[in-house]
């Protein structure tokens, strides 16, 4: 039994969900091409363009997306031209967009040239500028790192010695 | 001069916040050692325990976070034992833990085991659950990708031919 006291002694990363995340889309090239999926990209050529990803490591990256679920392959057809397939994002794929805006407004902040970051995100409704943010449950947003204290979840496991 | 209009192919990837965020934590194990940062591990020796990363990669990787800033490298010293350094993190670091936990949750989300996430984040002031989300500069939060929109930002370039 883990005692709740946080020790990072105590307790296995082998479940952690940052590192099976990044099973997923840590490989080189991947959030990139999420990046494009995000900005309506869906086909194979103009993914390869927007991102610059070798086309053998595009394609490998696509079979992973989709085979993860965050990528669902359509069909489409234009005329005198053989039947092709368009990558879409799935509601999976859609739920990591707070990762990708994270790690984008951290380069807006730290790495942006002077004349500012090439992209921002809006809200549709009203039009103010979107940011990931930290928030609580009980309502309190733009928590920082300080606000904030980890604790062993219910899936938490001992460390093996 | 760029039109307002969304259009992937009139504007360049090349300076991309996301792109330039990941040149810096995108390699294999370095969010790794980041969330072991921000789990309050400090000492060479036990965030490679707690990642599992090769002593030489994770020699590598502090190098780089240290370099770019996110980590402070600072000495302490036991008895008898020569001087040596840990790595704390700085402001700059500490600013991406919503990155690390937009991931986290994703994982917990989505490949956690049937017991659940094997850690939380609590806000310290009122002990509610914390979540990385998308939020307006008019206070509207819990945005999903469909309430956002992007557009190009003051530092959009022209995409070459």
């Amino acid at each position: 039994m883990l005692s709740m006291t946080w020790d990072r002694d105590a307790f296995s990363a082998d479940n952690c969900s940052v590192a099976r995340t990044l099973q997923v889309v840590g490989e080189r090239w991947t959030m990139l091409v999420l990046r494009e999926a995000f900005y309506g990209v869906r086909r194979f050529d103009d993914i390869q363009r927007g991102t610059g990803a070798p086309r053998n490591v595009l394609t490998e990256r696509l079979k992973t997306l989709v085979h993860h679920g965050l990528l669902e392959r359509v069909p489409y057809q234009e005329p005198g031209v053989r039947r092709r397939f368009e990558y879409v994002l799935t509601g999976r794929g859609r739920e990591l967009l707070p990762a990708l805006v994270a790690l984008m407004q951290w380069g807006d902040r730290h790495l942006a040239d002077p004349d500012g970051p090439p992209v921002v995100l809006r809200h549709r409704d009203c039009g103010a500028l979107v940011h990931a943010v930290l928030a609580c449950d009980a309502g309190h947003t733009r928590l920082t790192a300080r606000d904030t204290r980890p604790e062993l979840g219910p899936g938490a496991r001992a460390a093996s010695a």
